[in-house]
């Protein structure tokens, strides 16, 4: 295991060390389960105790605090103890191993262009036509179809599966067994269906005949911006004409949905099992908490917030903070909640007034 | 690229042709986004706007458009576009490349029969006695275990996981990664448990002893009709004794989770994240959006339409319109939602009223 | 197709046989559709016209029931029937077919240590340094990262990823699919964003800049106990400077999530498509039905039992039973949508008497 000295973590966080910024440390560590060779992670004082139960000679500690009597010979401070995990975990984390060059049990198609320091595992298929920038990690098991286009500096994980003709821009993290551009879920019936009498009626299925379902084909792909995550089993289906679209610096967590033709903006954070149907617009920064829902052909604007579960019927506007089933506001959700839990009293006295 | 004349496209379509019917395109676009060689889909007069901006020579129009004086060269004319759709991207869709025959990193045991016409792509595992019907597609990665059928014209995407024993009918269609014929999800205590005494008391856990959890195995397979498709990383339990089943024409979205034992009857659309429970009863022609959840040991009848994230507690009779959690009748459950939004006023009124 | 005689059958129970206990049965099934070479599974006294219709000649029988007179002529009697499937499913599961030995398709890394007996199948991966113990069988397509360790007996199958430095306990079973030790989702801003003012104000995003997110890296890894099984594209994620765990004895179903740093503890079912945020604790015995979501940083007590689709939010007290969004104790929630079903004509009737 690498080791850093105190100097190289201030560095890469920007910050200043206190005390012997020459000690190496060979990971991190919550306080109290700190090793003598791990940095400890004290950003709050409420790790003061934790500190004492622990071996660490260095921490990174929050503002003010004391480290020679806290017992460490260095520490580091930070101004944003949250940011500054990201410097310290993106210096420390080995990556996967993936030996460099093609491995022989790799079936990469003779016209396909990869990139200089290319790492590609075994049991990796690779197709026609397919073009990945410098730099790729690709892990075991990961197939790529033809004509698909991958920026620099891809890590795609085990098992993960890019389809045909998905394009996809630089610094791109796929987790294990992620699909992008499984077929978009779409079928229609010879006449009109229930389904489309209930939209229109918001409840009654009129006549509809029985009838069985007939495929449309997804003939476009998935287009995909720099610097976007897509997690483990998560999956993207292609769009029906138009690509299923996702912007720069978009992240989705594992076991997400994203359907047929949806467009996500940039910056977004979608976690996990959240699920957008079909031919739907997320804006740009949009955070969605798990298990969220977004019905199909409706807008949610730039920003918008929504809470653990909160199922998005019809279109939401730019900044809304929403929660609930469905999801409205979140404080006329709290509100109401707060009503609902009074009501089964409320009625009993009602009936008692009477 | 393929290109066809819109002679061939609208003898697919079952439709007719006005104008050049010989001229050639080589795809389908978006009226705005069209290029010369595209056909613009334009089946609404809201894209009117759309085929002035793009440059189609061609477009599929809507009833009664002047394709002359919207600067086309020839038109094709459908009665219900939505249907036409099926028919267009049947037609274009190249489908993967799947290189025919059996390739040479692929692993198939001596006694397995495949169909003649095959494609098996590199690294795909097939049993002892399967059986594959003629023309199946078979892409990289696929495993399918001993003694599992699958009849003709199967389309089996990267990864898809079939199980021992499994039997599928014709023209199945399995997206990447997913799985027919994981265990069932079926534990059990040497005594009662809490969670039993929950279902009769329906709250009350009793006096449960602390215990660990045995495992059922599931001897029975996943038994799979016609013209079926299973969604990118959905999972189909086995069942217990008998076999779980799956309707002829029904179709699985993505991350969809049957349990075991669960019969899905035909012509479903199970829409993304959907779940059923062990042992629930499906009928035909059901529509569940998506995140529906139905409990276990329960039935959904026939021709059921469930709006999004619909929770089914209790059996649903045939026809029924729900929506909810729990789900109720879809215009019940407006009448709630309408009611409870006005609630905290209407409280606050009450309390004003004393 | 193995067969047992009845003998067999009942020693693996604990039970006694009446009748001929040297009848040997080659499975078993539904009493209605059981052919006279199986064992017909009739623990109820609602079986008795089934065990007419079907032509089995044992059964395994509710308490008291006359075997000789339902025309048997074996029968084996069992106090807790749901316990006695376990015994009799785990006897005749004929189990994955994986040739022992190590295919000659599979690559394992030379420092690898493989327990004896092992049998690894084609296409599989093992990295630098992995340990598995004894008895193992991993299915084709398991990919086991550098540094994992992987008690005795474990079952892997198809497709499934265990990630680097992953540990895991003995009598492991992981479904296909399943991915343990992917990143775990979690992102900062340079500055305070929207969702942190959100969480202080319960529903005021305050002015948060507009910025992008940056990763932090997954130090942690996943530690997992003895006796667990992961579903089907279930995703465990690995935690940032400690391990995620599962405890002994704890059961994940299909398309289960579980977020980094979080504990779960020991013998818990997590049911179908359940989601545990980051951070949060779960203590023993608890039970979720499917689609439940756990909030991030909170705890659920032991033996806290959740019904279908419960969204936990806060805090849940040990032994507390849950329902609804947000999830309150079964009883009030029973109580508060009886209240809400009778809202609409109560607030009619309320304007009817002013």
């Amino acid at each position: 295991m690498t080791d850093f000295s105190l100097n190289e973590i201030a560095a890469a966080l920007g910050a200043q060390v206190q005390g012997d910024a020459e000690l190496r440390v060979r990971g991190a560590s919550e306080p109290a389960a700190a090793d003598a060779s791990q940095l400890a992670l004290a950003m709050d004082p409420k790790y003061s105790d934790g500190l004492a139960k622990g071996h660490a000679k260095a921490a990174i500690l929050w503002d003010g605090a004391d480290w020679k009597s806290l017992g460490l010979e260095a520490a580091i401070f930070v101004p944003r103890p949250r940011y500054a995990m990201s410097g310290l975990t993106s210096l420390m984390d080995p990556g996967p191993e993936i030996v460099p060059g093609v491995h022989a049990m790799a079936v990469v198609h003779e016209s396909a262009r990869i990139g200089e320091g290319a790492a590609i595992a075994p049991f990796v298929t690779i197709g026609r036509d397919v073009v990945i920038g410098p730099g790729a990690r690709i892990a075991s098991h990961v197939s790529i179809a033809e004509g698909a286009q991958i920026g620099a500096q891809a890590l795609i994980l085990q098992g993960a599966r890019i389809g045909a003709r998905v394009r996809i821009g630089d610094r791109f993290i796929a987790q294990p067994g992620c699909v992008v551009g499984s077929d978009g879920f779409s079928f229609v019936t010879p006449e009109k269906s229930g389904v489309e009498n209930v939209r229109k009626s918001l409840g009654d299925q009129g006549d509809a005949a029985q009838q069985s379902w007939t495929r449309i084909h997804s003939l476009g792909a998935v287009t995909i911006g720099n610097d976007v995550e897509i997690g483990a089993n998560s999956c993207i289906d292609r769009g029906t004409i138009r690509d299923t679209s996702i912007g720069n610096g978009t992240k989705l967590d594992n076991l997400v949905h994203i359907g047929h033709n949806v467009q996500v903006g940039e910056d977004c954070l979608l976690c996990g099992q959240v699920g957008i149907a079909g031919s739907s617009r997320i804006g740009n920064r949009v955070v969605m908490a798990g298990q969220c829902g977004v019905n199909d052909n409706i807008f949610v604007g730039d920003d918008v917030i929504a809470g653990g579960a909160s199922k998005i019927f019809t279109n939401a506007p730019a900044g809304r903070v929403l929660l609930g089933y469905p999801a409205v506001k979140m404080e006329s959700h709290i509100e109401m909640q707060k009503a609902l839990r009074r009501l089964p009293r409320f009625m009993a006295a009602a009936k008692g007034d009477k």
